[in-house]
This record gives structure tokens, sequence and C-alpha cells, in this order.
């Protein structure tokens, strides 16, 4: 039973009592009980009380254009939010309040989804085909990576009206280009990689939101695919399709200009087999060391981000796609591409030795820590549930019904840079 | 005008109204407006409306015994939260759903603040002198480090309930000591300092949080009187007041004991005059490097924290109390005791140099940066201000009445360790 919210968003009550484990007949009652609250307050079944939100949270539903609320605390999904559009490699950034999901859709829509309530509070169609977003510093403006038209568009957090616009057409070769690895840097600007024309670009909005001052990098590699910024905001890292070795821009210093990294870092020559590009944007960083996803083989490599020198690998199960530090920096969780997609490891930091492996079913999407580390929660797609685990046991603590779950993400992030 | 709330707090709802600058009719309208919204609905007049809570905060009113909500966002304080006793060195955690403050008083005093309507849903007076508190990593216990009787308390953070104590009874001397320095660990675990008997000691409650498996470290320097833990929660580090020197404790690696470091850190043989013990407890930083204030002397010293060995010193106006890092770990903010605490000095991390010296007021006890760091929040106690500058520019950008405001907590504190 699904039934629309007073903002256009829908909620499937049912879905929600099931996942409550309720009785039928006061599954029933519930729902009639809730369709009335609906009715007289005009809100979705989970807005009628005050709450934090420091402790929610929300997991994609891929295939249905739907996620689901959750509570890390009670360990719990409050309720699904319906009518997102296409949310295949949808990403997701969170209001300065935590009350506020910015949901990317590949569709070009962005959603405003409120934590509290489930309701879509607006959602506009911003371009053709979008990849992913950021939010600025100070949280007033919501940053979209478009591929089709190729560009950035800019909009007000508030009202999600279009702010500015950056077309990504190249000085160069004056074709537009598809636009990947947008991201958040301090005073309100963003930096992103433009995939055909091999170029970074850098967009200041710190002075006048409605004429960007942007700064071209030109040159940087062949192809960049995906990007990520260091949790404290200085290196911008774009990884290169194209060829091998990446593109490192010192945000401090973007004067330097972009130099390559890593030469021996990619496919390699003789082209290996890739499942899945690894994805960059939660490159583990522990002091000065990162730890990346070898491309095409099965090792971790680590790199001294004071050099951007690779000073070693770690032999792992698998292409590894995520490699993600836990809070405390001490310990990675690595899972990884088909056919070992069912797997992850846990590597200890400072001895770099394999401390746990677990299968915790098919086609393990993504990986999210709890704020302060002391739990993990897995998506495992094709088993439809999200896991709940002890960083410290790995003992499982309870597991969510979820509808093909990826991404999952926590309203902590908020208050993080370059996720 | 004081009304006392529901739950046992009061509100100020006049010096509330006054703080938003409202004229004198319009006040009076407002504050029976909302008395009679107090009569109906048994709340706070902030207590209306479902909102984040990201980006709340509170300021001590040390000679009050109040506090005040503060929003981030609008950079407005929400009203006055009265009757929490003797807050001079009062400390703050916050739940892991960043809805309500505990706040640890002078006089043993712990009070459990709802941040969303400024009652007071629960004050325990716990110990006769009490100096502050900590909140373990999945946030459901909170621990309070006592000076009458010396010992720590463990309390269920919803109830507020006594789980279980540890007496800080040295089994070298007989006596009780003061405890000083608590923090919490990764696992539940919990990190003291005994002032008199000069140990330190591990509680770890992640089995049995009522009976707290305790491991002592004996001898580990002459009279700690305050401690931090690393954001990555790895290093516990307690100063010395009776001797030169730091005691340091690798949490990661217990067995190996508490080490002496920095032998030269400290008063010195010749007893330079200490205008006030710097804190600790967020000692900077960046990468591998600690900056940490200077005892008695016109420095910051810099601390590789790989070998714990002192690599430099940066002079500045005055001995420093606070020497915190922006969260991009970019640049440091400093303030100084008496007779330099009119000024605050920002140092650039990469150049060791001084970018900015500005002189915000008489009295600059404690700055809160906003969580992804675009703005800093300063309290001027002589001034009876909080002052909020733009961390970029360093402009000011608004200002708030407080009365000889002290510690600013952010509610992003639930999120981090260490703090």
């Amino acid at each position: 039973m699904t039934m629309p919210s007073a903002q256009g968003g829908t909620t499937n009550l049912l879905a929600f009592s099931r996942e409550r484990g309720e009785g039928k007949h006061f599954r029933a009652f519930r729902v009639l009980l809730t369709l009335a609250a609906c009715v007289a307050l005009i809100l979705p079944a989970f807005a009628q009380d005050l709450r934090g939100t420091g402790d929610l949270g929300l997991v994609i539903e891929r295939a249905k254009g739907s996620i689901q609320l959750l509570d890390t605390t009670k360990k719990v999904a409050l309720g699904r939010v319906q009518g997102l559009g296409d949310l295949s490699h949808a990403s997701v950034v969170f209001s300065r309040d935590a009350r506020y999901a910015y949901v990317f859709g590949r569709d070009g829509g962005l959603s405003k989804v409120d934590l509290l309530t489930g309701a879509i509070v607006k959602r506009v169609i911003q371009s053709g085909n979008s990849i992913g977003g950021a939010i600025s510093q100070d949280g007033g403006i919501i940053a979209a990576a478009n591929y089709t038209p190729g560009g950035v568009k800019f909009f007000d957090s508030e009202t999600l009206e279009l702010i500015s616009e950056i077309p990504a057409r190249s000085e160069v070769t004056g074709q537009l280009s598809k636009v990947v690895g947008l991201e958040e840097a301090a005073g309100n600007r963003f930096t992103f990689s433009l995939f055909e024309a091999g170029e970074i670009w850098q967009a200041d909005l710190s002075q006048d939101p409605k004429n960007p001052k942007v700064t071209r990098h030109t040159g940087i590699g062949k192809e960049p695919y995906d990007a990520l910024v260091t949790g404290d905001g200085r290196w911008y890292v774009a990884g290169l399709f194209g060829e091998d070795g990446i593109a490192v821009l010192d945000l401090w210093h973007p004067e330097r200009g972009v130099r390559r990294a890593l030469p021996a870092y990619g496919r390699g020559e003789q082209k290996l087999p890739v499942y899945k590009m690894p994805h960059l944007e939660t490159w583990a960083v522990s002091g000065n060391l990162a730890f990346i996803p070898g491309v095409g083989r099965h090792e971790v490599v680590l790199v001294d981000i004071s050099t951007w020198q690779k000073i070693g690998t770690i032999p792992v199960a698998g292409q590894p796609v995520f490699v993600m530090a836990e809070p405390t920096g001490r310990r990675l969780w690595v899972n990884f591409a088909f056919p070992h997609y069912d797997t992850v490891q846990v590597i200890d930091v400072e001895s770099r030795e394999i401390v746990h492996t677990m299968k915790p079913g098919k086609a393990v999407l993504h990986m999210e820590f709890t704020p302060r580390g002391e739990h993990v929660w897995i998506s495992v797609r094709d088993e439809n549930r999200i896991q709940i685990h002890d960083t410290a046991s790995f003992a499982k603590l309870g597991e969510i019904p979820a509808d093909a779950p990826s991404g999952i993400f926590f309203s902590s992030r908020a208050h993080r840079f370059g996720l």
C-alpha cells in the first residue's frame, strides 16, 4: 500500500509495518490509524515527534527508485520514500542541520528529502543525465555534476532554485565534456573533472555565487573518470580511465597546477580485465598514508600522501571496489568486484595484515560506518538486506530488509568534507 | 522574567526576546503568547517545530549557572536554560542523535538538556565536585570524573541511572585521588588519570558495564592534571603539573604501558610564572604533527606524534591556553592567558607563520569551529558576547549577547572522539 504524502513523496506504510515485524491485524489497524493521522496532519506516519537527526541515514533502493530512512541508534528502518526517479549510481549529500538529504539521481533528478517526515520537500529535473553532486562548505549551495548536457549547475540549498551554471566546454577542443568527480572545497569552492577533455576545473562561488570564477587546468591526463578530496579538503585526486596514473591538485596551492603521480597505477599495458573501476570517493586515509584499490589487481595500494609515491601493496581476495577506513583509522574494510562480491576483508593498518574475512552474501555493494565507528552497515544487494556488524568483534548485530540496496549514507556526513 | 518548564528546567523568555532585538511591545506580546503556548503544550517556547539538530550548540554562562542554546545556521541564540548549578569549569558531551547535551557542573551536577525544547530532561547531583566527563563510543554510557569523592561514575545515557562506579583508590598509596582527564576510547572503554597517585587507569565496559574491567598503570609521573585523546582515539596524553614532561599511552597497545615524552615540556626548573595551565583536550593535530601550548612560555610547541619528539616551536603573543586546528587542519587558532587574553592569533600550519592577529576584546575564553570550519565562534567573557568570524577572511559576521560566556560546544561533537 503506497500513499502520496502532502509534499509529493510517497510512503510505503505497509512495508514499514512489515519491517517492524507487527502482526497482520495490528498492521491493518496501524495503517488505518496512520492514514487517519496523515489526513489530519497532512504528514507521513513518521513525522509526529520531535527527535534528533544525528543518528539518521538512508539506503538507496536502486531498482525501485526509492530510499529507506534509517535510525542507527535503534537499528531500524523508519519508512520508505518513493518517487525519486532513476537511482542507479545515486549519490547523496546532507544539509548542515542534518535534517535534509539531497539525492542526485542518474536521470538528472535532484530531490530534497526531509529525514524527519519522509516528505520530498522539493524535486527538480535539472539535467538529462547526472553523476552526483556536492554541498558547499557553508551548506548554502548544492552543486550537481552532469553528463548531459556536460557541466555543473548550482542550486540554492533551501529552495533548489538555480543560482548559476558552468557548461563544461573545453577551450582546447571546443566540445562539451561529461563532468565527473565533483567535490566541495573550503570557501564555497568546488572542483571537478572533464572526462573527454581531460581537464580539472575549479569554481569559486565565495564572492558571487551567480558568477562563479572558474580556473581551468588542461592536459591533466586521459579520461578522468572519478575523483576524491581528502578529508582535510587539501588534495583533489582524479583517477584516469584512458591511461595509467592519477592527477593530483593541491587545493592549498592550486597555482602549482595539476601534477601526475603513481605512473604504474591503472589498468597497465596488458589491459587486465577490470570488472568494475574502483570508486575513489572513499579512499582510506590514515595519518599520512592513503590506501587505494588496485585497478584490475587483487591488491590494495599504499601511497604516502606527503610525496604521492607508492610505498607498498597488500594482497586481498579480489579486485577491490571500496577501501574504507574506520573513523579511528585503525582498520580498513574492503569489498570486491565480481566474482568476489560476496566477500568483505578487514585490514589492520598498523601491521597491514588481513585480520578478518567474511562473506555477508551475494553482491556486497557498499559499507557505511556509524559516525564514531562502533558499527558498520553493509548493503547486500542480491540478498535484499542491510547487515549491521560490530566493528570490534565483527559479530552481526542485526539486519534490515531492503529492496536490492546499494549506497548507505548517514547524516553525520553533513559535517565532513569530500563525501 | 523566568518561568519554570515542565521538566524542571527554566527558560528566560525575556532574555531570549531581547537577544532577538525585538521591540518592547512586541516583546511583551511575544512573552504572553509564549506563556500561553507553554501552558497549552507544557513545553518552553522553542519546542514547537520539527527541526534538524546538526547545527545546534550551546554556550556556558558560567556566573549565572545557565546555558544559551545556539543555532549555527541562523547565527542566533534560541533561548536560555537555567538551573544547572555551578558551571565554573563546566564541560559538555552530546548524545549520538545530537539531540541532548550532558552538562557536567563543578558541583557534581550532571544535567541532560534537550536542545530542541530547552528542557532539563533529567538532573542528578552525582558527586561533591566534578571536573568533566565523556560518552561511550556507542553513546549508551555517560562517565563523570570526580574530585570528591575521587573516582569515576557511569550512568545510563537515557535515564541517568547509575550503572557502576570506580573509586580512584591507589593500590600503592591506599588513598583516594582526584580524577582528571577522563576520555572515551574505542569499544566502550574509558581512560583517566589520578592526580595525587600519579596513575593512569583504563576502564573497559564493553563486556559488562556493571562490572568495569580496570587496568592500572602506576608511576606515570607527578600530578597529571589534564589529558587528551587524539581524534583517531589512539593516543592518550596526560600533562604533568608536578614535574616536566608528558605521559603517553598508546590505546592501540596498552600492553606496552605508559611512556614519558617531551622531558623539557613543562614549567621547568626555574618555575616560570604560569598564569593558567593550558588546556589539553584540544591539542591541534594535523597529519602526524601535534601543536601544543607551551607552559609558561610564549610559544606553541610542535611534536611529531609518530615519535613523540619535539621538533620545533612557534613564537606567539603570550602564554597559549587553547591551540585549536580548523577542521581542515590548515590553520591553528590560539588564545592566551592573562595579560594577553584579549588576543587571538592564527597560524598557517604549512609555513608555521602567524597570518593574523586580532583583539576580539577582554578575556577570550574559548573558540569553537563550525563542523566544516567555515566559521569560528569566540566567547569574549568580559565583553559579554560571542563573536562569529569567517575563518577565511577573519571578518566578523555577527555577535550574540551572552552573560560572561565561557565554553562553546556544538552538537557535531556527538560524532567525534576525545572532545
